[in-house]
């Protein structure tokens, strides 16, 4: 068995392995996101404890961003401007080259997370998105089995959605643009709008509400991407009685508009909870590894 | 020079041609677009016709939606569900393959002019939109160089939008969504809205509300897709006014959370004009028929 090093690189914190997208991790480790310095130095101790396992061939990365993924760019691999204290032009790729002088795959940690959902789905997906609904709003794409990034890469956490009549009056959280789709869903916005979430049972008014704003993203979704699957995951997902509302509320507003995707029931296979047992995140790290090393 | 055939296949005329991508078509002929039977008539006798400038290598079609494009689905070829009198159900790869049995490429029309203008503007873009605001609002999309399609092919018309304050109180002519994109900033939406457009001078305020419509949709595309490049084609952008007050509104709303896309100069070489000289739709079927030769 080839192992592979994995980094999903998040806001708060940083989760490492090592083994591979089918076998799953030997061995994983938790790092509280802090400085660049403190943080990188706890992930080389973890890789150079797992190099018992053996040999690592190459290392994926999928890190928050926004991150620098044109190759022919000077900044390729450097967290771009992000309110982040110390990471701003923090180069992702030098410092793990650093640790351990392998190939290197890197991506968004939400396209990472939809290669591997897309990876787990087969090959009758081409076409995934993978939605994180948490602390804010992350959107990774595969289009035809390849992460999705040009310009820059997805950031449909910002797309402009339509205010709920419940929320009128709510200015909505993103500091960009109000009351775009993460200034409104995301899980600061439901507590700035009704008070800590974590005590509301599955009928509180607020479901409904989010709902119908991730209906709007899985509406532009399936406008634009026309994914197979859409896999919603991440903390205000566990709210499980959503994913029935959000099937609801696409099929109400396409409006019979796309063929198949008529009923709750229709929408069933299509918005999915993630059905990698690992993080995502963590097993499309291993992915982007593999790819390095092709 | 191998010699290829192409079609765009639209709601209101069939362009035919023969030739080739790079070199441009040697023949071309208009048809209007009436029943299947008569319409697909006529395209053979251009064909047939068009015999003489050599033999046709492949057939590449562009063609108006929804069209049924996942190879594995027994109605791979078939329009779908269209209002279009006598084109429910057409088998648009078997007509075409009866006039000539030559390998066959097909796609969206707004696919192939997309593929077109990617091929166009080179190996530095390879995430591409094709926008055209007409009688409708159609959008292709590529991405790492190919047309995108999966569970359908992009439908962007039909995106949620804002409504511009000029608009309140006006019901939109989207027929399954009403205020849609489509049904708010499509030419009859305008003609609709405002009275005939064809009378209004560059500086009517009907622009200015065009302009954040479609600003909203090149939002969600860079937010999306992240394409290096939007390109605005279509009846309606004939008003060449448009694409500066496009690109500054894409600038307001995106309200510099996209490094990079902060100015309407910024976007000047990301929201173009087509660079193909004929027809995109028409270069991309040339393309498509390259394609199904390899």
């Amino acid at each position: 068995m080839t192992i592979y090093g994995a980094i999903e690189a998040g806001g708060t914190k940083f989760v490492c392995g090592v083994g591979d997208a089918r076998g799953g991790s030997l061995e994983t480790a938790t790092i509280p996101t802090r400085d660049p310095d403190r943080t990188f130095a706890d992930v080389a101790a973890f890789f150079h404890t797992a190099a018992g396992h053996g040999p690592i061939a190459a290392i994926g990365m999928g890190t928050f961003g926004p991150v620098e993924l044109r190759r022919a760019d000077p900044r390729y691999g450097q967290i771009l401007a992000t309110p982040k204290p110390g990471w701003q032009g923090t180069d992702m790729l030098a410092r793990t080259r650093a640790i351990l002088n392998v190939p290197l795959g890197l991506d968004t940690d939400v396209n990472a997370a939809a290669l591997a959902e897309a990876d787990a789905a087969g090959a009758d997906v081409s076409q995934l998105a993978y939605v994180t609904v948490g602390t804010g709003i992350g959107v990774g794409l595969v289009s035809a089995g390849q992460p999705v990034h040009g310009l820059g890469h997805p950031e449909m956490g910002h797309i402009l959605v339509r205010r709920h009549p419940a929320h009128e009056g709510f200015a909505g959280v993103c500091p960009f643009h109000g009351d775009c789709l993460e200034g409104l869903a995301s899980g600061p916005a439901i507590a700035s709008a009704w008070g800590d979430a974590a005590g509301f049972g599955p009928d509180h008014p607020c479901w409904e509400v989010e709902a119908d704003y991730i209906a709007q993203l899985c509406m532009t979704l399936f406008l634009s991407l026309a994914p197979e699957r859409i896999v919603l995951g991440g903390g205000v997902m566990q709210q499980r009685q959503l994913f029935r509302l959000i099937r609801q509320r696409t099929a109400d507003r396409l409006a019979g508009y796309l063929a198949g995707l008529t009923s709750a029931d229709a929408l069933t296979p299509h918005i999915v909870a993630p059905a990698c047992t690992e993080p995502s995140g963590l097993v499309g790290a291993y992915l982007l590894a593999e790819r390095a090393c092709g």
